[in-house]
C-alpha cells in the first residue's frame, strides 16, 4: 500500500463487549480536502449533525470511528458525547476540533460507554501509525464477516497517487444510504471545487445502487479525504486528470459497494439486476430497486427457484411505466420471458442452472425506451432473520 | 348462517396437485349490484383484466375462482383461458356472460391447464348449492393455513340481512392490494349509486391498511355482490341504513384483513401499528407502512426484541415529516421513549415482556399534528423464508 501521509489505529473500548478492537482512527498529517455524503434519513445520530456540520468547511484532518453503538436516538446526551470525543481526540492529536469527523456504528437507543470510550483514546493516538488500513476495516465491522478493503492507483502530472478505501455493511443496506460507512482516501491533491461533486456522483452509481433490505439507517456515512501527500498537482475539474481520478474511485466504491453485497447479512447469492428500455433512468432505477427489494423475489433467489414471475410483478408495482406485454427477461443469457409470457423450452431447466450459482444477473427489458439502470443484491436467507433477530442479544 | 338467495360450490380441478377442492363458485339466484377493488400493479392478470371491464357495468351474478394458478403473465392465451372459463360457466349456468366475475391465485407465468379446469365445470355447476361459505373459504387458499370467513347481521325497513366474507391470504400482502382475495355477499339490496363508494372507502381502511412483506400482486380483487335476497327495501346514500350497512361491512372487511395478517406466511406475531401526532393522515400512514414494512423491525418482532431504535429509523426514513427530537414510543401501554430517547428504568424489560406476547401494538406519536392512521402487520419468521424459497416446488 503506497498511500501517503496517513496514519491508522485501532484498539479495543470494549463499547458492546470486549475481545475487539473496536475503536478506530484515521489521522492525515496534514488537513486534507474532503467531502461527505451522509443518510438522508431525518433521524440522524449525533455523530452524523456533527460531522455534517464540521466537513460544510472543506477540510478534515482526521476521523475517530467506533463499531458497537450507533450514538443515534440518543438526544442531547448524544451531541454531547460526540462532542467529548472528539475534543478529546482533538486535543490528543494536536489540531483543530472542526477537523475531527466523526462516526458511530451499531444499536440504536443506547448511550456510548463514555468511561470505556474516553480512557481508550490516549492509547488511540499515541497508536497512531502502528495500525495498517486492514486494522481500521476489522474495527468498523458489526456483522460484517469479513474486511471490505480496495484500492487503485493513477497519476497525475508524473506522479503516482493511490485512491484507497475501507467499507463496512451489512444489513440495512439501501440507497441514500444504509447503516454503511466508507471512508476513502487519497493522496492526490484534489481541487476542493471539485471533491463534493465527484464524490457524490461517485457515491450515486455505487453505495447508492446496492439495497440488502430496503432500509435506510441513521449513522450512514461516507467521506474522502485527499491531503496531496504524494506531490501531484491539484486535480482540478475538466482535466484528463480529473475524469482519471473520477474513474479510479468509481471504481474504488463499486468493488466496496459490492463487498458489502457479497456480505449482506445472511447473504448466499449476488445478484446484479439491470433494466433497460425504460422511459427513463429514473424508472429503471425504480423498476430495478422494487425488484431487488422484494422480498418474495430474494426468497426465490435464497430458494434457487428460477421464479421470473415474482420479478415481473414487482416490476409492475414499482412505479416505473410497464406495458406487460413488452417485458423480457434473462437470467445471466438465458431468456425466461418473452413479450410478457415465458419463453417455453428449456428456459426452466437452464434458468434454474443459473440460480445455483452463486452470482448471476437478472436483465429485464421494459421494451419502452432509452433508460436503464444496474443496482447489486443478494437474496433472503433464513440466516438473514437469524441475524436480526439476534442481534442486539 | 342467513344468508339469502346465494349458492357456492367448491370441487378438485387438479390445477396445482391433485388432493384438494381448488375450484369454486359463487352464484346469486337473481343478478347482484356489485362493486370490485382490483390489483394496482401494472402487470395484471387475465381474470383481473377480464373482471374489471365487467364490473364496469354495475353488476355480477356468478364468480368462478381457482387457486393454484394465477394466470398471470400468460400473455393473449391467458385472457382466451379467463374467458373461454367464464363462457363454459355461464352456458352452465344459463346467464349472461357479462354477470361471471374471475378471480384466479397461485402461481404466476404458468399457462392454465385448460383440460382439467374446463373438465371440473360441469361438477362445478351441478354442486351448486351443495356447498357452505366454508367451503369456498377453503378452495381459494393458496399457502393460507386456515380459512378465514367473517360475517356480520343488520336491518333494514325491520328486515334482517347479513354481509358475510371470504378471504385469502397470506404473503405478497399489501396496500393497493396483494395476492389477495375476497368476496363479500350481502342479502341486503344497497343502491347501485352507493355501492362502489362505500366499499372503496371499507377497502381502505381495511385490506389497505395490512402489510405482509410490501410486495403487491398481480392478482388482487375485492368484490361486493348485493342481491337483496332478503327482502329489504333499497338502501340509498346518506340514510342511517347506509350508515349502519357502511360500519356492517367495514367490521366484516377489517375482520378478513386482521385474519390474513394472522395467517401471513411464517408469521408468530400480529401486530398493530399506530402513528399519531403526524402533520397529515396520509404522513401518518406513510410512517406506519414504514415500520410495517422493515423486515429489520419485523425480524425484531420475531425475536422479541424490544428494539424500538429500529422503528425510530423506519419513521425517520418513511417520508413522513418527522422531528427526532419529538418522537415517543410505546410497546402496548410501555412507553419506550419520549422525547426521541430512551425511557430508562425498567422499560427495556417492561417492553420486552409486552414483545413476548402473540398480539401487541406499537405506537409512535411524531408530536408535530393531528394526522393518525392505524396498519396491521406480522413480524418476519424463518417460517417466511422457508415457504417463499420453496413455494414452487
Amino acid at each position: 500500500m503506497m498511500l501517503k501521509g496517513f496514519q491508522f489505529s485501532a484498539v479495543e473500548a470494549a463499547i458492546k463487549k470486549p475481545g475487539r478492537k473496536d475503536l478506530a482512527l484515521i489521522f492525515s498529517e496534514a488537513p486534507a480536502t474532503a467531502a461527505a455524503v451522509f443518510t438522508t434519513n431525518a433521524v440522524k445520530a449525533a455523530p452524523v449533525l456533527l460531522s455534517a456540520e464540521r466537513i460544510a468547511g472543506g477540510k478534515a484532518q482526521a476521523l475517530v470511528v467506533n463499531s458497537g453503538n450507533a450514538n443515534a436516538c440518543t438526544g442531547a446526551q448524544g451531541m454531547l458525547d460526540a462532542q467529548k470525543t472528539s475534543q478529546i481526540l482533538a486535543a490528543g492529536l494536536g489540531i483543530a476540533e472542526e477537523l475531527v469527523q466523526i462516526s458511530s456504528t451499531g444499536v440504536i437507543g443506547v448511550p456510548l460507554p463514555m468511561d470505556r470510550l474516553t480512557a481508550a483514546i490516549p492509547a488511540l493516538v499515541a497508536g497512531c501509525g502502528s495500525a495498517g488500513i486492514d486494522d481500521l476495516a476489522a474495527a468498523i465491522m458489526t456483522t460484517d464477516t469479513f474486511p471490505k478493503v480496495a484500492q487503485r492507483s493513477g497519476s497525475a502530472g508524473g506522479v503516482s497517487y493511490t485512491v484507497a478505501g475501507v467499507a463496512k455493511g451489512a444489513g440495512m443496506i439501501m440507497p441514500n444510504m444504509a447503516t454503511m460507512l466508507s471512508f476513502v482516501l487519497t493522496d492526490a491533491a484534489i481541487d476542493p471545487a471539485l471533491i463534493d461533486r465527484i464524490f457524490r456522483s461517485s457515491v450515486d452509481r455505487s453505495f447508492n445502487a446496492i439495497t440488502i433490505d430496503g432500509d435506510t439507517s441513521t449513522n450512514d456515512t461516507c467521506l474522502l479525504m485527499a491531503n496531496g501527500a504524494a506531490g501531484t498537482p491539484v486535480i482540478a475539474a475538466g482535466t484528463p486528470e480529473a475524469e482519471q481520478f473520477a474513474g479510479l474511485l468509481d471504481e474504488v466504491l463499486l468493488d466496496l459497494a459490492k463487498l458489502i453485497v457479497k456480505d449482506g447479512e445472511g447473504a448466499t447469492k449476488f445478484v446484479e439486476i439491470r433494466i433497460s428500455g425504460a422511459e427513463s433512468d429514473a424508472d429503471a432505477k425504480r423498476a430495478a430497486m422494487a425488484v431487488a427489494n422484494s422480498s418474495l423475489v430474494k426468497t426465490a433467489f435464497f430458494g434457487q427457484d428460477a421464479n421470473w414471475g415474482r420479478i415481473f410483478a414487482a416490476v409492475g408495482y414499482s412505479g416505473a411505466k410497464v406495458n406487460p406485454d413488452l417485458l423480457a427477461l434473462w437470467f445471466d443469457d438465458v431468456c425466461m420471458a418473452k413479450s410478457g409470457i415465458f419463453s417455453g423450452g428449456d428456459a426452466e431447466a437452464r434458468g434454474t442452472e443459473v440460480l445455483r450459482k452463486k452470482e448471476f444477473s437478472v436483465q429485464v427489458d421494459l421494451g419502452l425506451g432509452q433508460g436503464s439502470a444496474t443496482v447489486y443484491t443478494s437474496d433472503l436467507s433464513h440466516e438473514y432473520v437469524s441475524i436480526n433477530a439476534d442481534y442486539r442479544t
